[in-house]
């Protein structure tokens, strides 16, 4: 998507050879118009597909999926938590989640209220990158006898290897800008 | 805002005398659709204000204030951070947040590039209960040098004390459902 990259390019920042920052319009501050631009190219890549729901985890993916959910005519959006608060006291599903960068295992939960069996599930995310959070998104759907549509991502980081895997898994995966590698600060798109 | 009270009498949880679980469609599952309705309800509070800018706290308040943003006209929204990202880089602003039902302190952090000075700030949130994240948010505003416009919560607790500790404060509250008692199950409304 052409008015994205161009976004990257403008206002992101790439940090050593992994990080690319996009906080001044995707994941601190965040653009609301321009996010329903991405929602709408989002739309787009799944037209014709069933989508029941829209899974994503927290916190920078809920506005991203919030506002594809106005193009895709309202489905539910259910955000993945990564603690465990004291109103979910019912049964949940979880998955681990690894992060690469912070060397850490998380665990993240879907309450089994918001997973129904037979759904058709879209996964939204801000970035793919080793595809761990996807993994585990995908993982809590199936848990749920729920089917994968398959996984929009705003910006994917081609070189970690996330969207090679989800692929590898029978995932289909839509990203809306593919990085292909940060180095000095340069940013290179497939 | 009858529609919100009687969703909240429809699908929301009572629990102790402290707590309404309304994650069907505000805080794990989100009801995008309902969200865009309460919204307007806010831009209708504050019709007539210069609105800048939207701060919330991540991770429940990141779905409203997107939705509230359109119908403002799509200021930015910016939601603090509860934890320092290996992409924040350069300077925030931070304010403690004390959590009576965990009893525990966290911080909340703004980049700094994202307050600025005499910019006119209105606080989106899903929950007014003792009004810790608000008065860490206000805190966070002033020492941007920016204004705060007011606070727009979706649920008032009011048995809790914020929305009078804010307004004791010269905050103007905007609450689209005030609860006066939990109790037994029992949602009572102001």
């Amino acid at each position: 998507m052409e008015a994205l990259k161009k976004k990257i390019i403008d206002e992101g920042i790439g940090i050593g050879t992994e990080i690319v920052k996009v906080d001044s319009f995707l994941n601190h501050q965040m653009d609301v118009a321009f996010l329903e631009q991405l929602g709408q190219a989002f739309a787009e890549r799944f037209a014709g597909e069933k989508i029941d729901k829209i899974l994503t985890v927290e916190a920078s993916g809920i506005a991203i999926a919030c506002m594809a959910a106005k193009s895709f005519n309202y489905p539910k959006v259910v955000f993945a938590k990564k603690m465990a608060p004291n109103t979910m006291t019912e049964g949940f599903y979880q998955s681990e989640v690894k992060s690469f960068t912070k060397g850490t295992v998380s665990i993240i939960r879907v309450a089994k209220n918001y997973i129904s069996k037979g759904e058709k599930i879209l996964i939204i995310d801000d970035f793919l990158a080793h595809g761990e959070a996807a993994m585990g998104m995908v993982d809590i759907i199936e848990q749920g006898g729920a089917q994968v549509v398959g996984l929009g991502a705003v910006i994917e980081k081609e070189f970690q290897g996330g969207g090679k895997r989800l692929a590898d898994g029978g995932i289909r995966v839509e990203s809306l800008a593919v990085i292909t590698s940060i180095m000095d600060g340069n940013i290179q798109f497939k």
